[in-house]
């Protein structure tokens, strides 16, 4: 006999990067930094206190939260912390959207947020993105128009990397009726001198909805940890629907030093940013198209001969491992993580063999 | 303007109990246990490589699954590993009921329970205790005629201690219509010598769904860890609801070598078990009421004079907490934690002052 619920019996659960464990395989396929996490965050999880474990930690994340409001500008009120950036994305769903209405998202985009919408009973409410990755212009009318009152928009976009713009944005969040989540899971990788901020945002709009990680920019994929930053009203709901102690007292620790030592990990993000040029200038001259990414992966299309797929299992079979989707406008492309320059050598050497003119 | 849903404006969020974090106070109030996690744990904690924190968990937390299902008896396929048992309690809602149908509890009971069902949209479907704090034989009738689907049951009941047996179990789970789940947050603590296990109705009955935490047992409540227990159907519905990386690296490493070290947690549950029964007599010769408990707290009621509120904020100002709920056969009663000898001593020697024959 079955006891679970129809919506649950349809599901397509979310199908995550491969996540070998351990083996010497070179992981190009889920955009973790290749760089180690600050020494500084390894202390304090070294250092982590046998009393720290016996006792509840703080349901409200409160040491990370202030941090995280110094280093922002806001008050710890605008401040969540969640358990990786998916808590939060399915704690706005939670908070603000009635099942059987839709959520709005771009397409492509993070293949995560149709399965959320899924477990929430939700619908979904997908605006194709035009040929150069960018939103179309009538973006935010037309999730208007569907009933949408949560909007998610990965930006930088995965998985092509474009970044669209603070102005575009505000744009975006003046017309819309919901609250747009702003995704920044890779904005800690965006060129500084494209001044991109959207922080000022919040200022203006009070449907405005950051959320960042720790995951990629701090090297910490591992520990589970991202916040969302937004008016107090939006973080005060997102709160009330969270389970009372989401996060751990080590991951807490840990998260607050990470920020304290932003420094570090800024390093990475320039590192990347250097690998990234190096690595797209490489791979157009093998003759694939690369459009301009501000993240750390990129999104690369074989122009001609065989297709993404076989060039993902042919990498594959040489220990590389890369990510394909098998869906439209995805089939033809790879989606290639920025590592370090041994790893990306690695990958170049690999794609010379396999592509046709290599 | 609000963006939030009417069902989240209504809510009232689960108020955990006090978790200063420092200063000396004598901490009875949450249940933690008294004694430190193992060695061996913080042993895993302090030699965390950066590479593990870098890279993604395993998403399904395979390492602890095996160990657990070894522990158990168990397949793998029969285990999911959760953010706290919180977590598992959620997923369970989200996985078995359709909001607008009522889930099942004792009263009282968990204060947890209607909090998540508020935030399900869910109703809630209560029976009162019988004065022995034991259910109503008409209970799984009760919960039945109610619509349930999910019927969530904390045994050792909390916050009285009582323990129901396995036998008067399996009489609910095989008369209800909906899966039974059995909260075993405090079980660690029962008396060997009553050899109780709820682990052989997993074999007759697929509706029954066991709930274990480390947080007591096993002196983690800092980690948030828990895990469920039940047929593969059951388990691999709450699979399908969860996020996609619902655990941190730390926390999974750490909890393995926990389980692997049962034996170390065990001794502490036998000094738990001696310093309750020390404490109840003690409490008893107070003049208080206590039944008897399997778990590590001891609800005792004031036989007469001072209210439990004042006893409660008397103990407080002299630094140690307990917990009192303002709620119906609560109000005249406080939960107290058993802690070690010399925090019981602390605590009696307070009592002493504060009550009428003291």
């Amino acid at each position: 006999m079955s006891y679970e619920r129809q919506l649950v019996t349809r599901l397509h659960a979310y199908v995550p990067g491969e996540q070998p464990q351990g083996g010497k395989v070179v992981k190009l396929n889920t955009n973790e930094n290749p760089y180690p996490p600050a020494e500084a965050v390894m202390q304090a999880v070294h250092a982590v206190p046998a009393e720290m474990l016996r006792r509840y930690p703080s349901p409200t994340a409160e040491p990370f939260r202030r941090a995280a409001a110094k280093l922002h500008g806001v008050a710890p009120e605008q401040v969540i912390a969640t358990n990786g950036g998916d808590e939060l994305l399915r704690l706005a769903l939670t908070a603000f959207v009635e099942p059987g209405t839709p959520i709005g998202t771009a397409e492509p985009s993070y293949s995560l947020y149709p399965v959320l919408a899924d477990i929430h009973g939700a619908l979904v409410q997908r605006a194709e993105l035009e040929e150069d990755w960018s939103l179309p212009p009538d973006f935010a009318q037309t999730m208007n128009d569907s009933g949408a009152n949560l909007v998610l928009l990965v930006n930088p976009h995965a998985p092509s990397g474009r970044l669209s713009t603070a102005a575009d944005l505000a744009d975006i969040a003046r017309t819309l009726n919901g609250v747009l989540l702003i995704d920044e899971a890779y904005v800690d990788f965006v060129d500084p001198a494209r001044a991109h901020d959207t922080l000022a945002l919040l200022e203006k709009f009070d449907n405005v909805l950051i959320l960042r990680t720790l995951s990629k920019g701090y090297s910490l994929a591992g520990l589970r940890f991202g916040y969302g930053i937004g008016s107090a009203a939006l973080i005060r709901a997102l709160h009330k629907v969270r389970d009372s102690y989401n996060l751990d007292a080590i991951a807490q620790a840990a998260a607050t030093v990470a920020l304290e030592h932003r420094d570090v990990a800024a390093r990475s993000w320039a590192a990347v940013r250097a690998e990234r040029e190096r690595l797209a200038t490489a791979l157009i001259g093998l003759g694939m198209s690369v459009p301009a990414s501000e993240t750390n992966f990129l999104l690369a299309q074989n122009s001609g001969g065989r297709a993404a797929r076989g060039v993902y299992e042919g990498l594959k079979e040489r220990g590389i491992l890369v990510r394909w989707f098998d869906q439209p406008r995805l089939r033809d492309r790879l989606r290639i993580t920025v590592g370090t320059p041994e790893q990306n050598d690695a990958l170049l050497r690999a794609l010379q063999e396999l592509l046709p003119g290599g």
